[in-house]
């Protein structure tokens, strides 16, 4: 890279450990509830509406960065997408999340995962993703679920705290599990290959609850099918960026998916981080998104400690160590990547 | 201890870290939903209710240990009975958890937070305890709530999957965090007291959402409270347990709060949590309790992982690494309990 990165590249360059000039920070659901443009237009639907709105989506993908200037963009959209467009019969309730009429039980429901053609299947998702390339002046980032993720959506007809079913079926019938996480892995690399196609510039995988696994749960029954969704996109020659919560304990394995980039929530900090998975490791994170909700000093000590904590590596995409919470003032955010901003990358 | 322990004594020479002669075992809320027998006996009121008749909470006590015959029995209680008691207006809404009418928010709300005087605030508590001491074949372990999850309770108004409200007040003003955290930290050591002085003769102290801490913040405003609730009845001579899920992070840390026991959760290999609390660390824990809903091949090979793990180590308290989940099937638990029972300690 030259000296003098230009700002649109820094988010990339972050992303390969490449040096450049100023840390890249974007915020995990930067569009969304706590932004007052983005209610006073989502409308009270479920977001799979939203999302089929390509002139929608578009706009509210573009508000956090016109709000906070970020350095990159990530598509509105929702990792059960791509499991609705086939028909699997999945909604998003408002206020509670993601819930399926009939639940994944029995081998005949591989049936109803049919592959995805993402130009018939999610033509609105295309068409944000290629007027978002057009407009956006930072990277877009396309994502999918991880299939552990997915499957516990489908698995559990409801969010859980507990998993209990997904494990159930996990650990009984492995043989149907590892075919449901099979066809989770290409409905996520077809979806990601075709947002890659029509535009993004990076990817990010969000296998938001696999931290509720134990780690050689982990690594039997879901890293294989992770591995292979990064495998099948590395051709694209884009990021990949990998994320969950909770992953403390499977951040190494996480890392052995092959992604470039491994997102880390709150709890483990940086340098403990880079102690698990290497000196060179790139991570995305992680601010407390609660501590966005405390006093202006307390946030600034805490952006302070995530930096402090990274050390200076040019391989460090600032954002939080979860999405934005919707209480959130927008004037704190935006502060914060001020505050990431005046950081020189380096230091 | 002598070469053949009492089977009564396994379960306290373990929390020692002594040699015994079988593996002991107990399962967190082992008193609860998933027996058919506590369904045909609890009625459909609140929690605070049942555990307010004392001979209903003794019985309820007791059936775990007939069915499973478990190396110890927990008090039924809630960690929310000392500030009800105390009358902060916490009440426990079934199939909800405990919701507070008005939370916690302000320096005026400590003066909501009197001492306990347990033979006053919490009579039957005490008349459990001492009906339970009486008929027990295995000790009882009397239980509190840490400072922190009580607080977090008091402070959210009800269950949360963020804590926002609570770490904004904690970050936002430590001064009122640390007086609510030492008022809650004088009714859990009052209770932990009283329940010990009734006759139960070891402790729990669950801080079962301590895990949604980063560890710079669990130190700084967690840690020296949750000190003292050890360091304040460890005259009592009793074993303590420490207890929390998600904690992997913080597993150190809380150590360093001086219980004789670390609970671990599922998501730390016990070998691996002896790498990191030391090798002659006592433990309790750790199978996922959703992998109780497995097919008995692949819980009956958890349970060997589990002990396999602790390598024979005296110090291990066999244990869920969370709460029976309530679709358990009570005739797995019990399978499980001799299983555990059938591992000579040492192997």
């Amino acid at each position: 890279m030259p000296a003098s990165t230009p700002a649109a590249d820094c988010f990339l360059a972050a992303c390969r450990g490449l040096p450049h000039d100023r840390t890249p920070v974007w915020f995990m659901r930067q569009a969304g509830r706590s932004l007052p443009e983005y209610r006073a237009i989502r409308g009270t639907g479920s977001i799979l509406d939203a999302i089929a709105d390509p002139e929608l989506a578009t706009e509210i993908t573009l508000q956090p960065i016109r709000r906070y200037g970020t350095d990159a963009a990530i598509l509105y959209s929702d990792i059960v997408v791509p499991v609705h467009a086939i028909g699997f019969g999945v909604d998003v309730r408002p206020g509670v999340g993601p819930v399926v009429d009939q639940p994944f039980e029995r081998a005949a429901d591989l049936d109803r995962l049919r592959p995805l053609d993402p130009e018939a299947d999610t033509p609105y998702v295309l068409e944000t993703v290629r007027s978002l390339a057009a407009e956006l002046p930072v990277p877009l980032i396309g994502f999918a679920g991880a299939p552990f993720t997915v499957a516990s959506y489908l698995i559990e007809g409801a969010p859980s705290r507990t998993y209990a079913r997904t494990k159930a079926l996990m650990l009984g019938d492995p043989d149907l599990w590892f075919a449901l996480l099979d066809r989770l892995a290409d409905l996520a690399i077809t979806s990601l290959r075709s947002q890659v196609d029509a535009g993004a510039r990076a990817l990010q995988v969000f296998d938001s609850w696999a931290g509720a696994l134990a780690p050689p749960d982990y690594e039997r029954y879901v890293l294989p099918a992770s591995r292979r969704v990064f495998a099948e996109v590395a051709d694209l020659d884009v990021p990949r960026i990998h994320f969950g919560v909770g992953t403390g304990e499977i951040l190494p394995l996480m890392a052995a998916a092959g992604a470039d980039v491994v997102g880390v929530d709150w709890r483990v900090p940086l340098d403990e981080a880079r102690r698990r998975l290497g000196p060179d490791a790139v991570l995305q994170g992680n601010l407390d998104p609660a501590a966005c909700l405390a006093p202006v000093e307390a946030v600034e000590a805490a952006v302070a400690d995530v930096l402090r904590r990274n050390g200076g590596h040019p391989g460090h995409v600032f954002n939080l160590g979860h999405g934005v919470l919707p209480e959130t003032d927008p004037g704190i955010l935006g502060h914060v990547a001020d505050l990431v901003h005046a950081h020189r990358s380096g230091d």
